[in-house]
């Protein structure tokens, strides 16, 4: 089965070809104002990658995210691919996801050859070889604590397990963030483009004890980072008054969003700042009136319930939104 | 042990402190002369890379390569992520790789647990289950033909073994290349930055059989290849123009590389149009003479008689490389 993401107009277009252009596009949980990217000379474009750059970019990483040591921390061109190469690095193994939640991580097990159970709770996590928590979860928000994973961490340890935890979403809010206090036997990814608002750059990182980072870093091989995102990534990663600033304006943005969401019946909201999730049993009749005027936003195969949410990127975009959701609330 | 590379002037400037700047990289094979990269929208950095798009650049390098189905090709950030990955697609298996060549190849191989053999000859290759010939090689321009190559797949493939061919320098000179007659057990990898002069974008292909193409695809997961890249990439390989121009002109730039060393005693010279490989008794002494000139080519860590030559790209380039030369001639 194909897997369903967020971010393809083409599939918005393809359900409804009578919408409006131009589509909204509220179906990622991206920053809609992104980092202002900066004048990229033709040589970054040009000659492969420095390795001393690619050190830089890591290096920003690690003061971003507060990890102990640079050798932690691995770049990549997106958090995909290290989602998708974990699982190579290890031999067949019992791999619990706390779910549901991001489905490439059961899928990249899974296609390793691992044996996937999606679990619902967090005390199940703890029987497997590796588990496996997305922190805040994407779509729901749910967010374990520094000490639940600790421990599980520490509870997975004596048999050679690996806690794997994608902080995809934590910029916003590091209170949980295990980079700190990483554990030996755990992986933490973290993502670029959705906080910075520049996933078409494709920059990710992994940050992992130095055994664990030395496989992915030459599982990825030398210069897979492209150069402009090198040079966009390690200034972003370091301008520390964009990323406040930002975090205040999101913060807003999503208030306002579920201000009106709440409009729609027996709505609950959840989520992150970036994104807002939506339970409602209209949420299927929702999802079509916001197509039919050119607004696409996320829904889920495993249930008709839930509609996913990012924040619209400008004035224009807000009243679009809100125009469709207030005559939705009305009908 | 560290491998070497081209393009490192960290390293240039580390072993030659007191040399001119800038320094005259002759150290990779890549195209000096790069395509114009178009326009870059700011969409293209902002947001996920469109499936579209993604499956448009790959269709574009199925017309330029003259693959026979555009699912047979899969785009990655750079052939060096595919190199890395190839190996864990295979259970433990003995791998013979026809050397010297790219060291990278030998490296993933054995990083992934198998078992390597570098071979001098191409008759050493069939006792193996996974054969990786570079054609032509880098660094000696060593080409085998299509019947060899087909042979061996031929050979390889009841026990089904593999055969991996890099094609990285193959684009100036196609007589040879395998992507247009794939067996169904080979995989083909083209590069796309040394041809296009594009090395920081990060775009390479596997061309492949499907069920080998669609494993190496869900093991890099979506989005693999930047916004930028992709524009860029599609643009590039639908330029057949482009293409036969600069042929054109780097065939006139290695004769003009090879009238310029071939004035260094004992000197032999081979390669492809964007590198030679000089081989001389006194390449260690050269490669001094260049460095403290600012001029850094590729020395190789099994054999100290060997320097290998990119092309200058303009006339101040070739007169800095023509001065060191000429004096070096003399003394």
């Amino acid at each position: 089965m194909r897997i369903w993401h967020g971010g393809d107009l083409d599939e918005a277009r393809r359900l409804f070809p009578q919408a409006p252009e131009p589509w909204i596009d509220l179906s990622t949980g991206i920053n809609p104002i992104a980092y202002p990217v900066p004048l990229l000379p033709a040589s970054l474009f040009e000659r492969l990658p420095s390795p001393a750059d690619h050190r830089d970019l890591e290096a920003a990483a690690r003061e971003a995210y507060g990890a102990n040591d640079a050798a932690m921390v691995v770049a990549a061109p997106g958090t995909q691919v290290l989602i998708s190469l974990i699982p190579h690095l290890r031999s067949r193994s019992r791999v619990a996801i706390l779910g549901p939640t991001y489905a490439e991580h059961a899928y990249a097990w899974r296609n390793a050859g691992h044996d996937v159970d999606e679990v619902p709770s967090p005390d199940r996590l703890d029987s497997a070889n590796v588990a496996v928590v997305v922190n805040p979860n994407n779509p729901d928000g749910r967010l374990l604590d520094r000490e639940t994973l600790l421990r599980l961490a520490e509870h997975l340890r004596p048999q050679g397990g690996w806690l794997v935890v994608d902080e995809a979403f934590a910029d916003f809010d590091a209170g949980e963030c295990l980079v700190p206090v990483l554990p030996a036997n755990a992986v933490v990814l973290r993502s670029f483009g959705k906080t910075y608002g520049l996933a078409g750059l494709r920059i990710g990182f992994a940050v992992a004890p130095e055994p664990i980072a030395a496989r992915l870093r030459s599982a990825l091989g030398p210069w897979a980072v492209s150069g402009p995102a090198l040079e966009a990534g390690r200034k972003a990663l370091r301008d520390r008054e964009w990323l406040e600033a930002t975090r205040a304006d999101r913060t807003v943005d999503a208030r306002r969003l579920d201000a009106l969401l709440s409009s729609v019946s027996d709505a609950t909201l959840r989520g992150t700042i970036l994104y807002r999730l939506l339970e409602s049993s209209s949420a299927g009749r929702l999802f079509r009136a916001l197509g039919e005027h050119g607004i696409w936003v996320r829904r889920f195969q495993y249930s008709p319930h839930l509609l996913r949410f990012g924040l619209p990127r400008d004035e224009a975009e807000w009243r679009r939104l809100e125009a469709v959701l207030t005559r939705f609330s009305l009908s």
